[in-house]
């Protein structure tokens, strides 16, 4: 087969490159996705474009940096230029999402062109905007999980009327059940709360989110049959609400928690952006033993559970002699940091935020030679479009398009020009941290550059932060201010400057690039 | 008057800075744009963001740079996401243009959300677009002047319809007629060809494009009436062809036309991309000093014109006592080597390319304090946007606007923090000298920093440009290898650096400014 007739991408959120045991982890097993990287390529060192949620997905949506599609936090919709992954690959394919984006659409710029609100319904413009370009086969745009606080657009109607057919009675079954845990005296709490993350969910596993959108992904293929598909799979978990069924919730016994990750070290001269981050730490519980003891087994569960579904549809495609014919990717969005380097979420830019998984199963001639191997040299998400189209004998529109297509990577080819250094970027203008350090919104930026040596982080107004990855992989010391390091980040300064004046800027039109 | 009532904005297009006799030409007369200089206020270091007609306009209308809004040449649309000065203004007041805009339609972007070509004329979206949401009361998107090479999209119908109504027999009177110019013997001569523009147009002065929309902008304002109006007079003069009707064509003779400005230096050591650019030059007639005596005359003329015709709106609006509530702004988009620096079009980042003529009346009680004044601090094309949102009282969409408000600086308050350096940017992927360079089309970029000292440039792979403008003020002597100079083009290269970290990325979300 000289190309791979069906994709499958799929995309956990938050689901950190080491809590799988193909990475790595010693306690978490995680068989399916395993079985998944020993027959195809897993890429040790692959990156986010940034730790914040959206910025991220809409990196791996447009294949641009951060900055370059400015959608560089929740809600900020995404530019009517930007084209999506699914604007590419709907031309030539079925193409739909199972799952969510977190995307939303830019209506101030639709309204600028003339389109009022009901006639873009018309066109269907929001949805196809939401769902990156694909198909919303089994759509909610943003968090399925969030509970009451992310308003109304959060709700998963497809799933809360599912539930309510199999006799969950409740305008929001998602709500009520499937985010709510059980005590062990039949007492129902809310999920949201870390405490009650222990508990099992209000629900049959097999009514949890992740089981029904591998069912409708099953069903998705059934349906397609010979047709030459593309579906992106887009898991909300292991994110929270820290709400696992039975029987996930007691797989991993409080005591193989690993402890958190962090040094006093790095409260020595702490970075004042960092300092005021942790200060600020929303997820603040996080950093307390008592509840990662119950928070860790639950997220693990998540992940767990995931891949058992994963594994119902790796089966699912061999069963239907699928497996040879479907490339299969498979990533996160970005990290969390649980409790390590003294912070809860995903925010800067240590490993814990924004490395990630990626593994490729390429089932095309060509990528035979590429096959049941670790590919060492970093990616990053943007490269993930470019991938994609280069399999599918698309164009690259590399005015648009910033990252490289890993597919000579994947294919085991020699290629000799492959740069080490990866970025990612963050805007946390909107966050407390910003008003905290009494920051003017525009200054409340900073920038990353990874190599195999070096991390290099320039903050605007600050000074940046430096670590020496050989020697200190787990980002515990701070060479930001050290003298004896001035040349280096002089260095990485100017690899900064470098990439921030090749940004693709031009986005309509070809002739640019 | 707490607000000015109305505005005009006049652009006039390849008008450099120096060729006004309020800036201090010593050959041509401009009394009616001189008498709007001591009248209001004349800003010396005034700059175009790009040397690029097309990223010089879009950075005018959008109030952001050009590798932000990525319109860096000709034809390139201005993304769907870009709101343009149009947009802004037209909810408070009637917002209309004359003239052109050299802005052309996201198309892609239209089809990729489901508009098909016929709904979008439906909506007049390609209008709106072009016209950078004015209404196109006497409007066309291209270059009038550009004769057959431009191709359909460039005929002015209006001005064309206009013609044949006062009897120009001909499908294209603009082509036919006043781009011709018409030999001693009565032989008519292709007025793009610079040997013919010594010659007088083949029409009246008073059939002239500039004569026209002038008229236009009469009807314009009495048809305004005693509503609230923004009107951009938009002229597509003096650029070429260098075509101007009797008797502008004999004001200034041969023998009053300085000498290029240029020296034997600048080709010493020659920075590579300015040397590859010379060789290239698509302009190079204009280096010779017959064909520069036969196009200077005639460039000046067609200055001279522009300023007669502006002495009629001056004096119309006088006459209907709408000059006390009328800001004017005048400037042009950016200016034309002419020969200077052994360049003949506009270039890389000379004065002679970048600077511009900008000159504000604010009839304000607020403006008093500021008129009758020459302001020497440096300011940016960037900034009439938000200067004219704060004039109207309108917000400022800093996570879009990229320029500061000038009205501090024309009102005469006292602003200490004015920043002194100011940007420019080019892509010449699309320029011969790419290719010449053998230049992969992402490298085709360089970065213009000015400070009142210094002009620095930097360029992708090549060594920078430096300019010690005090000491070297017609930039006859680049310091860019000077090992003397290095610690200067160092602290350049950060401010650089600096300026691009803070490029708005975020257009479509007030959350992050």
């Amino acid at each position: 087969m000289q190309q791979p007739k069906n994709f499958l991408f799929v995309m956990c959120d938050h689901l950190r490159w080491d809590f799988l045991s193909c990475y790595g982890h010693r306690v978490l097993r995680t068989p399916n996705i395993d079985w998944l990287a020993q027959n195809g390529v897993r890429f040790s060192h692959a990156f986010a474009q940034s730790s914040d949620t959206a910025a991220s997905r809409a990196s791996i949506y447009t294949g641009r940096t951060a900055f370059s599609h400015g959608v560089t936090g929740a809600s900020i919709p995404v530019p009517l230029s930007e084209w999506t992954l699914g604007d590419y690959v709907r031309d030539v394919m079925r193409a739909a999402i199972i799952g969510r984006t977190d995307l939303a659409t830019d209506r101030a710029s639709l309204e600028r062109i003339g389109l009022k609100q009901h006639q873009t319904r018309l066109n269907g413009i929001p949805e196809s905007q939401n769902s990156a370009g694909f198909e919303p086969y089994e759509f909610a745009s943003r968090r399925n999980g969030g509970g009451a606080t992310q308003g109304g657009e959060s709700e998963p109607e497809g799933y809360n009327a599912w539930l309510r057919s199999v006799g969950y009675p409740s305008d929001s079954p998602s709500r009520d059940y499937a985010q709510v845990t059980v005590g062990p005296d039949g007492e129902l709490m809310d999920g949201a709360e870390l405490r009650n993350a222990g508990f099992p969910a209000r629900i049959r596993e097999g009514h949890s989110e992740t089981a029904f959108l591998t069912d409708r992904a099953l069903d998705f293929i059934r349906e397609a049959e010979d047709d030459r598909w593309f579906l992106h799979l887009s898991y909300s978990k292991p994110d929270a609400p820290f709400v696992v069924p039975a029987p996930f919730h007691t797989l991993y016994a409080e005591e193989k928690v690993r402890p958190a990750k962090r040094s006093l070290s790095e409260r020595t001269d702490q970075h004042p952006v960092f300092a005021a981050l942790s200060e600020t730490e929303t997820d603040a519980p996080l950093l307390e033993d008592e509840v990662r003891a119950i928070v860790m087994p639950t997220y693990m569960g998540l992940v767990r559970q995931l891949d058992y579904h994963l594994g119902r549809v790796f089966t699912f495609l061999r069963e239907r002699d699928l497996l040879t014919q479907t490339m299969i990717v498979f990533t996160s969005n970005h990290g969390i940091n649980l409790g390590d380097h003294w912070l809860g979420g995903h925010e800067l830019f240590h490993d814990t935020s924004i490395r990630i998984p990626l593994i490729v199963l390429d089932p095309s001639e060509a990528g035979r030679a590429g096959r049941r191997r670790v590919e060492h040299r970093p990616v990053e998400a943007i490269d993930l479009v470019p991938t994609f189209l280069e399999a599918l004998n698309l164009p690259l529109p590399q005015h648009r398009l910033e990252g490289r297509s890993l597919l000579p990577l994947i294919r085991g080819e020699s290629t000799t020009d492959w740069s080490m250094v990866i970025g990612s970027e963050i805007d946390f203008s909107t966050q407390p941290v910003c008003s905290n350090l009494g920051l003017p919104a525009r200054d409340a930026r900073a920038f990353m550059l990874r190599t195999p040596k070096w991390k290099y982080i320039h903050y605007l107004g600050y000074r940046p932060q430096l670590f020496d990855l050989e020697n200190d992989p787990d980002e515990f010391r701070d060479l930001g201010a050290e003298p004896g390091h001035s040349e280096v980040r002089s260095e990485l300064h100017q690899a900064l400057l470098e990439r921030l004046l090749r940004r693709r800027g031009s986005v309509t039109s070809m002739a640019h690039h």
